[in-house]
């Protein structure tokens, strides 16, 4: 096998993102250097913040470059190898991109984690036992500090992060209440993730609605909101919330496509002494090994579990992120590989 | 002297506040009971928050009611004590509010503070030994915390409480950077205040371009912001900020005589990673003790100081307060009585 297909970025959108800002190519895969490994892409990992490296402007990551491969997660196998500490036939996740093998010099190493498929299907180590959870992790326990008994709303409750965010706060002991698209994800939300309620943002008029109904669902009001989405919901979610209550700024994908929106009320900050903090799993490490062995423990007692939406082949990735963007997706986004 | 004058509120503002919701009353000092004292108000505080107590609605402090004394900080002195405590002729501060005398009980007596005139004028201990100067401490220390080498912005900067932050922030050696209204007040926050730079923000066009001007005037970024202000000016500064900056909110006087205004783009905190913060200096007892010897300190070596803008008589204390809320003070607000 020496070609590589890819999808590189082709052109930046203006406005929505489409197909056209795609392209797909076929490359030839260069010989190993000493120290070098191939690694073969199972699953590609779908997520928000591809978006934002789509454009030019500044954002938390460099832009990605026109012409390059799409960054991106990936999870897969060693295939060949000139590296001693790599193995051919260890399944590894790493920073792949959106391409079917990708070379590993021994520099970047450091950046792919052997992972256990007779512990896990290889996937949920690119959701609830990888980026997805530790994300969720962080922002409820480092950022929001929840406690027990406290009431923790969380946005996009259906989706990779909000999905481990929900059944990390329950069993955090909270009041765990979620906000999705649909009656079928506000179903899963409750149901199957265990989230005390869950509102459908498609079924209330607005701000004002959303914040009725929270604050009829949380007498004691909200002390942490899980932000994933931003905008009108964000407007509705801090109306009802307490003093010295904690947001962790995850997401705003209602602004990832178009222009970012407002916050109606930032005068919440100061008279309810909030706390709101952005934050980059990426920037985190530290918190890393903690959370994995949290998330470890809650999977092996079958506590922790991800709902995914798996599309087949490279060159679906791109209508998989342009679907994700208008939450098109069911629980955590993935790209099967053949 | 057995009569008191005294400013009740007589009716909640419909949008801007205005002198017909006060009203000027007269009533007898009550007799001291066993462990009172009677308090003679030399100097009313004038503060912004007073606006949001004659709201009906929720802040972070019960509204003011209806035909009460205003509440406020006072200072003054003992002149008739049934507490042993409290000698006759101590000067003190506490929250008297708007009128002459105030009777203080033993259960409020550890509201009190006595001061020291021969160290201070009395009036300075209602701002740079005060209230205003522990509100700059806690905002610059302990939410935005400050480092050396950072630059600080600090908007409605002449004021009781961005005058001490700016003097902080240079003392802990910031760029310090001031955003004021007019020509004469950013001249004495630059020139006696010893800010780096300070912008007329009456001499701006719009948050585009003073961010360009604090961009041009800050180099490396803008890691904190003092946050007096809200609104457009807010929006202009965020733009300029740096990841993993902080912002301490502290006020958001733009909004508080009519509509609170919106955040443009929340999605920098994302973005930035920053942090924003709402705190109220009431609510953080545990950091005064330091704050104050900080402040003490600043001052015993005169760098410390205060501009006032004092008014004559209770009867103006109405009109201080709605021109404050129009930035029509230049310095700490006060009220002077006879």
């Amino acid at each position: 096998m020496s070609v590589n297909r890819r999808v590189v970025l082709a052109s930046r959108p203006e406005g929505e993102a489409s197909a056209e800002n795609f392209r797909l190519e076929s490359a030839s895969i260069p010989e190993l250097g000493d120290g070098d490994m191939l690694v073969k892409h199972r699953y590609l990992s779908i997520d928000p913040y591809m978006r934002g490296r789509m454009n030019a402007s500044k954002s938390y990551a460099v832009p990605q470059e026109l012409g390059n491969v799409m960054v991106g997660a990936t999870a897969g196998e060693v295939v060949a190898s000139k590296n001693p500490n790599f193995k051919v036939g260890v399944s590894v996740t790493g920073m792949g991109g959106w391409q079917e093998y990708s070379v590993v010099s021994p520099a970047d190493a450091s950046m792919l984690r052997v992972v256990d498929t007779s512990v896990a299907p290889l996937s949920d180590y690119l959701s609830c036992l990888g980026m997805p959870g530790v994300t969720a992790w962080i922002g409820l326990h480092r950022i929001c500090g929840i406690k027990a008994g406290e009431t923790v709303v969380i946005s996009a409750a259906s989706g990779a992060v909000g999905s481990v965010a929900g059944i990390l706060a329950r069993e955090a002991g909270c009041k765990t209440v979620g906000i999705a698209g649909g009656p079928d994800k506000c179903a899963y939300v409750r149901d199957v993730l265990g989230f005390d309620a869950c509102f459908d943002y498609k079924a209330v008029a607005g701000s004002a609605d959303l914040a009725a109904a929270l604050a009829s669902e949380c007498p004691s009001g909200i002390d942490a909101y899980f932000e994933n989405v931003g905008g009108w919901i964000t407007d509705g979610v801090m109306s009802a919330m307490n003093p010295f209550s904690r947001m962790a700024v995850c997401g705003m994908i209602s602004g990832y496509d178009g222009a970012m929106p407002s916050m109606r009320s930032p005068g919440l900050i100061l008279t309810n002494r909030m706390l709101v903090q952005g934050f980059i799993v990426g920037e985190k490490r530290e918190d890393w090994p903690v959370a994995m062995a949290a998330l470890n423990d809650l999977y092996r007692r079958g506590v922790l579990h991800t709902r995914t939406s798996v599309s087949a082949g490279l060159e679906t990735a791109p209508s998989a992120l342009l679907g994700l963007l208008k939450g098109k997706n069911f629980g955590k986004q993935l790209v099967e590989l053949g």
